[in-house]
């Protein structure tokens, strides 16, 4: 297969790990006869710096004339006090997922055994935990009109989603969980709001065309305390766009495993895979930054074009490091601790 | 001191823990010579079947008259499966909350020193934790214009805030930072909604006046997760009302003592106390439901009328009770479980 991935490696730590991404991924197309090609591109707070903006068109271009996209991190302290600067990375993120089409952004939180004891719950709450969330990621409170009135002393936000929003992003949770255990739970706050109703509804509407799935339907509120009492209750999760920015947040640190966690964002034909942690500013540059989620992200990548053995060879890689210790200093609890590239090389050698 | 008290009892086991807060109030009254007049008014789910509607006038006027408002639980899972029906007790919440004026909510999460264990974190992570959330209660996309267009197929909900209502409510967190460890977080999401940023500038723009309040500003997705990992990190949090609903449910679980969590709800001169947990309706006359949440939401309402005495004598015969095994069935461990009223006698008996 020959594969165009553009690579948005942003701001911090992102072009490190990325860097590793790319051994991983070039080794396994070696080993299974792929061809591909990085197409590099700029994004966050560097793009900002160069050409002032964080999502230029020519990176857009970039994107659309691409398989997928490999994304690292972004955002810079710099811009982190003041949330209503007139051009901040955050922006380009948001257009970047509107001007994509990824409406689905898929967050798995799984633990390793090996890593169970990073947990701040305790090992028997979360052993067997293995879910998936689908959070919308294109409509919703992020992209209603917004602005200000009575001379700035009242501010609004609009919360709007459509059936359509809803549905596409519904059966991608429906097929989801034909794939896993056939379960699915969708979290609203329907006791208060009408775009809530409109998901619930919709969701209701779509059973009869699943009828294998067993669907549940649980306010915000009790997810964001069952999701830390019981985590290994759930299986897939589908939500709204604000309630899925913090649910999802809130599930990756139950695990312990913050720093493996990889994601995807998903909707037209082209793909964003990312780690899920951030720029993590402070270690940018030390070579000291965990790899393993955005080679994990590299791995739902291919996985994403059908390629499952490539998928299935990464992730046995992350595991035989994680099991003989060849991890960063997160990890590495006293015991030696490898450089961000090393690991990366690691990695790549063992496949 | 002669004191009016609305009662609403509400659904499930509301009038059974409501029953133990009386009894409890009835002999701190006795021994510091205060007169209290309980005046019972129906609520919730009991009310919409005994007159069609969840806050009835006559209730309304039965706390508008009172001087402060002991709220039972209310829900029905009679209810639960139509979040659209035509009349439902969550209603009644909100109106309640809107005609009584109580846009603070007050919910502070503290731990047990016995009661660690039943924490799903590791005790080490919960271990000093002791923070109280304000969320604000009667604006935000809970009460903005919401409905649908587009034949029912598009919905939308609005959320608004003024300046004043940030105000007033961030007015009550300074003036608690004030009275605890002078820190204060106020949790937003200011790097997407409009509405967050009026919060972010209106505390930003009061921190003059409290010059010895140490504030930070966090968004909501970071604090769903820094309140898993390091609980103890926090002291008084601010917050607008969807995301203080799901924060401070989150919070709840995290301290291992849920079925004891105390709030009160504050704003005109009426206050409203009631236990964080639900109706339980499983449980509802069976004389087993843990009344401790309601009789410490009753030490707050000693404490709101100033009588800081009456409160710390329901506190420490609850802590008593605690190391005395005077426990219900959820706290019992094996050990004798004891009925609610049965709790409820021994703490009276203990003041
Ligand atoms: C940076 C921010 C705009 C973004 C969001 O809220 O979507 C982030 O929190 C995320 O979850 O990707
Ligand atoms: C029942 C519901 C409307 C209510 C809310 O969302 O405010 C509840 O969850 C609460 O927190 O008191």
């Amino acid at each position: 297969m020959k594969l165009n991935i553009a690579l948005l490696a942003g701001d911090g730590i992102g072009p490190e790990v990325i860097d590793q991404a790319v051994k991983v991924s070039d080794a396994v197309a070696k080993k299974f006869g792929h061809e591909i090609t990085w197409k590099p591109a700029l994004t966050g707070a560097a793009a900002i710096d160069a050409v002032g903006e964080p999502y230029p068109d020519e990176t857009h271009n970039v994107c659309k004339s691409s398989d997928a996209v490999l994304f690292g991190a972004i955002g810079d302290p710099k811009y982190d006090n003041d949330p209503s600067a007139p051009v901040r990375p955050e922006q380009g993120l948001l257009k970047m997922r509107k001007a994509l089409g990824l409406f689905a952004n898929v967050r798995p939180t799984f633990v390793f055994p090996s890593l169970l004891d990073k947990s701040p719950l305790k090992k028997e709450r979360i052993e067997g935990t293995d879910l998936v969330f689908l959070r919308e990621l294109t409509g919703g409170i992020y992209f209603g009109e917004k602005g200000r009135r009575d001379d700035r002393n009242t501010a609004y936000d609009n919360c709007v989603y459509t059936k359509e929003e809803v549905t596409r992003l519904a059966r991608k949770g429906f097929e989801l969980a034909m794939q896993r255990s056939k379960r699915l739970c969708c979290v609203d706050k329907a006791n208060v709001l009408e775009t809530s109703r409109l998901w619930r509804e919709t969701v209701q509407g779509l059973e009869a065309e699943y009828p294998e799935v067993q669907v549940s339907y649980e306010f915000v509120d009790a997810v964001a305390m069952r999701l830390v009492q019981w985590p290994s209750d759930y299986d897939v999760l589908i939500t709204e766009n604000l309630f899925g920015d913090i649910l999802t947040d809130e599930a990756s640190v139950i695990s312990g495993s913050m720093g493996l966690m990889p994601s995807a964002s998903l909707g037209s034909d082209i793909g964003l895979f990312e780690p899920i942690h951030g720029s993590y500013p402070q270690a940018a540059g030390k070579n000291i930054a965990n790899p393993m989620a955005t080679v994990l992200s590299a791995a739902m990548m291919f996985e994403n074009f059908g390629l499952t053995e490539e998928g299935k060879v990464i992730r046995e890689a992350v595991n035989k490091a994680l099991a003989e210790g060849i991890v960063t200093e997160d990890l590495a609890d006293g015991d030696k601790a490898y450089g961000t590239s090393e690991v990366g090389d690691w990695l790549a050698a063992s496949i």
